[in-house]
C-alpha cells in the first residue's frame, strides 16, 4: 500500500548528501521537524524547518538527553492511520502524523575507537534516536525511516516513481535494516560494558558484523556466502588487496588459518597453508630462507596454497616464489620489484597485511541453533611446568626449537604431530582420529621430501600418547626429542622406550587440541 | 557511589516473585510507578502504586503503544543528579526522579514461536520498554535497572545491604545486562524481518544467543568456554542429557559433527565421531548391524569416541555397544534394559537426541574481528547431472551406495576420500592437503580392518582429482567404482586410466569442500 509523506522527522549526526534529500522533500511538500544541528544545517542550506521544541511546545532539557521522547513525537510515528481509534485520539490530542524518519545515531562507535574516557563515551550513547527509530520500524506499514545515507537514492526515486508517497515493501526493508542497525549498535554498546567490566561469557552474548562483501560463493558453488566485519573498528580486516581476483571464501578461511600462526610467530617466519592446515611453517634470519624451508616441508601439498609471510617482500624473494603456483601471497608490503615479478600472474592474489593485527580473545564455533565461545589458545606452555622425563635432557637450544614444533602442532588439525628441524618443520600429520595415524603421517611427509633433516629432527604431539606405538614410529624415522603434554596411563611404557633409544622426551602438562 | 532508591517504575510481562520484591520496596519506602497489568497485579498484592497516566498527567493512548514515551519519565530516568543545570530543569518542569526501573519486554519471541500472524508480531514488539530500559541502563551512575527476574535476589541483598540504596558497581552489571538484553531482542526482531523479507544476507548480521551452560573449560583446559542457545526457540538444544557428567566443548564439537550427518542419513543409521571427523559411517535397516558396520570402519579410532544413532537403543543393541570404550552415546531415546547396562559406567555420557532439528540453514565461521556466513551444505548431486564418463556404467543400486559414500565424504574434513562397501565407509582419508594423502590413508584403513569389502568397494573424492596418482591408488586397492565431481585439466587421464582398469567412474559437478 502507497502511503503519503506530509511530515518529516530528520535528526542525523552525518550531514552529508542531506542537500541532495532536501531538494525532493521539498519538491513533494513535506513538511520538516528538526533540531539541533540537523535543524540549523536545514536552515542553513535554505530550507523551512520546525524545531522538535516549537513542535511538542516542550523545551528540550537535560543537553538534549530528552526532547524527541515526547507524546507528539512517538505517537505521530506510532498511530496506526486506518484504526479509527487511534485516529480520533490523535485529532482528541491536536496530534499530526510523522510518515518519515530520517535518523543517524550519535557516533557511539567512533566515540570508543577514539579511546574516550568511559563518562564520554556513556554520554554518546544514543537513547532518544534509537527510541524513534524502533517505533518507525514499528510501524513500516505507515511510517518510512531511513537510517543509512546509502538509501537516499533508491528513497528519492521512491518519491519520483510514486509522486510523493513510498510503497510497503520499500518501508519493511527500510524498516528490517533499522532494527538490523539498532540491534547492531545495542550490540556494540552490550559488547562495551561487557569490556569494561571484564565479563567474558555475559548472560546473552550478542555477535554482530556489517557485510563488507557478498562473496562469488561459499566454501562450495552450491552454497551462498558473505563476509561480515565485526566490532567497534569495522573500517577495514586489515588485509589489503593489491592485486589479483576477488577473494574467495576458501582464500578468507586459508587466509585466517595462515595469519594465526603467521602472528604466533615470534621472528621472521613463513607459513604455507593449504585447506586450513599448514603444509609447512619456518622462521629464520633470512626471510627468503624461511619461504624456502617452510615450501620444502611439502612441496607438493604447497601447490595452489597460500603463502604467509611476516617480512616485506622483494624482488629476490619474488622470484623464489615465483618458481611455485600460489593462489595467495600474503606479506608486511610488497617492493615495486616484487610487484614488477608477480603482474604477469593476473590471478595471483596479493595482499598487504601491515595494518593486520589481533582484536579479539576469543573463537566462537557455530551450529544449528547454538554457538561456543572460548578463549583463544595464546599460550604454547609454561618453562617452569616442564618435566624432564627421560635420562637425557635437552639443552635451552633444543628447547626452543621443540617451543617451535609445539607452537607449529597447536595450529594444525588434532589429532597432529609436527616433526621439525631447528626452527623449520619437515612433516605434518594432520586430523586423524588416531595419534599413530598422524605420526605415520608426518613420517612419511619427511622421509618423502626431508629424509636427511629426519636425523636428530624433533617432534611435537598436541595431546599425550595413549599408547607407546606413535613414540616407537617416531623414534625409528630418527625423531631424537619429542615434546608433548604426557598424562597417559601408559607413559611409563613411553618414556622406557625413549630412554631405551636413548632420545629426549619433554612433559609441557599443556594440551592443544584444534579441530 | 551509592543511591538511595526514591521512586520505581514497574513494567512487567512477567509477573511471578513480584510479590517478593514489593514487600522490600515498601520495606525501604520506594514509591511505585506503574501501568496496565502489572499495576493491578500491584494493587490486588495491597501495594500503593500510581498510575503512569497520573503520575505524566497525560492519557495513555493507541492502545498503549504511548504511555511512557513522555518527558516526565525519561528525564526522571535520564537526569545527571550531580549535575546543576539538570537539576535545575528538573525542579522547573516539577519532574522527580525515578531510581529504579524494573521491566521485561512483551514477549516477543514467544509469539513468534506461536506462529501469529506477522500483523501480530509486529504488534508485540516493544517500544516503550526497551526505550526505558535504555535510558536507565545508560544513567546507571543514577539509576539501576533489573530486566531478568533471577536478579530479584541479589537486588534485594543490595537493598538490605546498603539500606534502601544500591552501590554503582551493582548497578553497572545490571545495565550491561540490561544492554546485553535489548541487543538480544533487537537482533530476534532483525532476524524476523529478514526472514519475513527473504534477506539471506543483510547489511547488518546480528548472532545472539542466551549461555545455557559454562563450561568445565574450552577446547583445552587453559582455555574458558561457554555454551549459548541461539534463535527465537531457546529453551533447549533438543540435547537431553540422560546420564553421565556434564558435556564438555569437545563433547559438543564432537556431537555437533555427529547430529550433521546424522541428520543427512536418509534411513536407520550410525555414525562414530572422533576429532570431528567420522571414523564410520553406516545404514542398514538393521540398528545393530549399522553399528557393528560403522564401528568395524576403524575400531581402533572409534576408541573414546561419540557414537550417534538415528533409533531407540534396547538391550540388545546396549550390549553390543558396551564392548567398546565410548564418551558419548546418542540415541533417540533409550529403553529401560538398555540404561541398566549403561548404568554401570558412570562416565559415560547417554543424550536423548529424539527432540534434536535443525533449525538454522547457515554456517558461521568466526575469526579475529570478522565472521563468514554460508549456506549449509544440503546438496548430494543432482541425478540429472551426472556424467558417466567411463565404458562401464554403474547401475542404479550401485549409484545408491555412490552417493552414500559421497554424502559421507561431504561432511569429513578436506581434502577427503571415503571408501565403501554398500552402505558402511571401510576407509577414511580425512584433512590432508594433497588429495593423494587422503587417497593413501583411506586405503591404509581399509587394508588395515576391512581388507576382504575392498574389492567392488566404491570411493568418493570431495573435489576432483589434479592428477590420476590417487585413482591408481585407489583402483590398485580394489575400488571399482569412482565418484568425483571432475573439472580437472587431467580429467582425460584419469578417465583413461579407470578405463583400463575396467573400472566404473561418475562425475557429480558438485564439490564438496568443508573445512
Amino acid at each position: 500500500m502507497q502511503k503519503k509523506i506530509q511530515n518529516a522527522l530528520i535528526s542525523v549526526s552525518d550531514k552529508s548528501d542531506l542537500k541532495k534529500i532536501l531538494y525532493f522533500l521539498k519538491k513533494y511538500k513535506i513538511r520538516l521537524i528538526s533540531s539541533g544541528g540537523t535543524f540549523k544545517e536545514i536552515k542553513k542550506l535554505g530550507y523551512d524547518c520546525t524545531e522538535v521544541a516549537k513542535y511538542t511546545k516542550f523545551n528540550e532539557m537535560l543537553d538534549g538527553r530528552v526532547k524527541t521522547l515526547h507524546p507528539k513525537i512517538h505517537a505521530g510515528i506510532l498511530n496506526n492511520r486506518s484504526n479509527k481509534k487511534h485516529q480520533l485520539q490523535m485529532r482528541k490530542n491536536k496530534f499530526k502524523n510523522i510518515d518519515l524518519l530520517i535518523v543517524n545515531f550519535y557516533p557511539f562507535q567512533e566515540t570508543v575507537l577514539n579511546k574516550k574516557n568511559s563518562n564520554y563515551i556513556v554520554e554518546n550513547i544514543d537513547i532518544g534516536g534509537p527510541a524513534m527509530v524502533r517505533a518507525a520500524a514499528k510501524n513500516f506499514k505507515d511510517v518510512l525511516v531511513i537510517t543509512d545515507k546509502n538509501d537516499y537514492n533508491s528513497f528519492i526515486n521512491q518519491l519520483k516513481q510514486n509522486k510523493g508517497s513510498t510503497d510497503l515493501k520499500f518501508r519493511k526493508n527500510m524498516a528490517s535494516k533499522a532494527f538490523g542497525f539498532t540491534a547492531h549498535y545495542d550490540s556494540l554498546v552490550s559488547n562495551w560494558f561487557d569490556d569494561e567490566l571484564g565479563i567474558d561469557f555475559p548472560d546473552r552474548k550478542t555477535i554482530t558484523g556489517k557485510k563488507i562483501a557478498q562473496l562469488r560463493y561459499g566454501e562450495n558453488p552450491h552454497q551462498k556466502g558473505s563476509i561480515y566485519i565485526h566490532g567497534f573498528d569495522d573500517k577495514e580486516l586489515g588485509l589489503k588487496k593489491i592485486s589479483g581476483k576477488n577473494l574467495s571464501y576458501n582464500n578468507y578461511n586459508d587466509i585466517f588459518a595462515g595469519l594465526e600462526i603467521l602472528i604466533s610467530l615470534k621472528s621472521t617466519g613463513t607459513v604455507i597453508v593449504k585447506h586450513a592446515n599448514p603444509s609447512g611453517v619456518s622462521i629464520n634470519k633470512s626471510p627468503i630462507k624461511s619461504f624456502q624451508d617452510s615450501l620444502s616441508c611439502d612441496p607438493v601439498s604447497a601447490f595452489g596454497g597460500i603463502v604467509a609471510c611476516n617480512y616485506l617482500i622483494n624482488k629476490k624473494i619474488a622470484k623464489e616464489i615465483s618458481k611455485t603456483f600460489f593462489e595467495v601471497i600474503l606479506a608486511k608490503k610488497f617492493d615495486k620489484d616484487a610487484l614488477k615479478i608477480f603482474q604477469s600472474r593476473k590471478n595471483l592474489i596479493l595482499v598487504d597485511i601491515s595494518k593486520y593485527r589481533e582484536r579479539s580473545n576469543y573463537q566462537i564455533k557455530y551450529f544449528n541453533n547454538s554457538f561456543l565461545v572460548q578463549e583463544r589458545n595464546k599460550k604454547t606452555f609454561d618453562l617452569k611446568k616442564l618435566k624432564f622425563v627421560t635420562n637425557l635432557k635437552p639443552s635451552k637450544q633444543e628447547l626452543k626449537f621443540a617451543e617451535f614444533a609445539m607452537n607449529t602442532c597447536k595450529f594444525v588439525k588434532s589429532n597432529s604431530i609436527v616433526i621439525s628441524n631447528k626452527f623449520s618443520t619437515i612433516g605434518i600429520g594432520a586430523g586423524q582420529p588416531s595419534r599413530v595415524d598422524s605420526c605415520k603421517i608426518a613420517v612419511e611427509k619427511a622421509k618423502r621430501f626431508q629424509k636427511k633433516k629426519l636425523r636428530n629432527s624433533i617432534a611435537a604431539s598436541d595431546a599425550f600418547f595413549p599408547f607407546p606405538d606413535g613414540i616407537k614410529k617416531l623414534i625409528q624415522a630418527g625423531v631424537k626429542l619429542i615434546i608433548q603434554p604426557g598424562g597417559s596411563i601408559r607413559d611409563k611404557k613411553s618414556i622406557a622406550l625413549a630412554n631405551k633409544a636413548k632420545i629426549k622426551m619433554v612433559f609441557t602438562g599443556t594440551r592443544h587440541f584444534y579441530h
